[in-house]
């Protein structure tokens, strides 16, 4: 863990980093085609948290957040490609373009609605996370760090509305 | 690289993660004390990525969004604490109730602005990260995921005016 610096376009010298999940994400999509794009069109999903319990105390405050961003690892993620074709689109286009979960690092991020906290178990809704995703952080989320203006919205404008 | 599911609060079989930097992040900000706490501090800061030359590919058609989101490995994170007293904080928060650098998995997620692509370097400014970050992933920033209602914000609220 804590690995240095990497280097690259010169003596490359790659150093690998490493994570231990924190927690465990349960919601009520068992497999990837049940499981929705994006939260928006997960709304009334609940989902429960399973924290380590020895972090318990790491969430001191965060109650009164009333969204927090979970980061977490796409463990069914399969040999990332540098090219895809998202669900509904039609064209392929970077993996970094996109959020599709065969990426080099498939590291997924989703904003949710923080419903309680009891002990080291926490109750959201809005979630679009696959059952039994592995937790690798929560921050809180905070609108005026994501607000930003005059953002363009790349090739999803040509390919659908509702962006 | 891609473990499998691990279990907690029963027989816990905590397996590890690992990730590959997937390029570095270039920024005005040579120590921890000038960096910034937050992109919405760092308006003018210009950035440069260096991404692998391998994955120029995977950023085609990125250069149509504004903004994208960075997700990187805070290398200089100390040994995390589960409680921590945020810069300009009086009073110690959970560490998942804080963007504070030192946390278990120390994971960080930026908003910047895209200025452009050449190559496999990408140019982006409101860049609020430390000269030299390794770089685990690349997302489009999509506003309507982002973007939520009713959102409360906490500890912030009694200590900041300004969120």
């Amino acid at each position: 863990m804590r690995t240095g610096i990497i280097y690259f376009h010169g003596d490359a010298e790659v150093k690998s980093i490493e994570y231990i999940p924190i927690g465990i994400i349960h919601s009520p999509f068992k497999t990837l085609d049940e499981t929705p794009m994006q939260p928006r069109l997960a709304k009334s999903a609940k989902g429960l948290i399973e924290l380590r319990d020895d972090y318990e105390k790491a969430l001191a405050d965060l109650d009164k957040f009333s969204h927090i961003i979970l980061i977490y690892h796409f463990h069914l993620a399969d040999n990332f490609r540098l090219t895809v074709k998202p669900p509904h689109s039609t064209l392929y286009h970077g993996v970094f373009a996109t959020r599709y979960p065969d990426r080099p690092n498939p590291i997924g991020i989703s904003v949710v609605r923080l419903v309680s906290i009891m002990g080291s178990t926490l109750h959201v809704e809005n979630i679009d996370v696959l059952d039994g995703t592995p937790l690798l952080d929560i921050k809180p989320f905070i609108p005026s760090l994501a607000r930003q203006y005059g953002t363009t919205l790349g090739w999803l404008v040509d390919e659908f509305e509702d962006v």
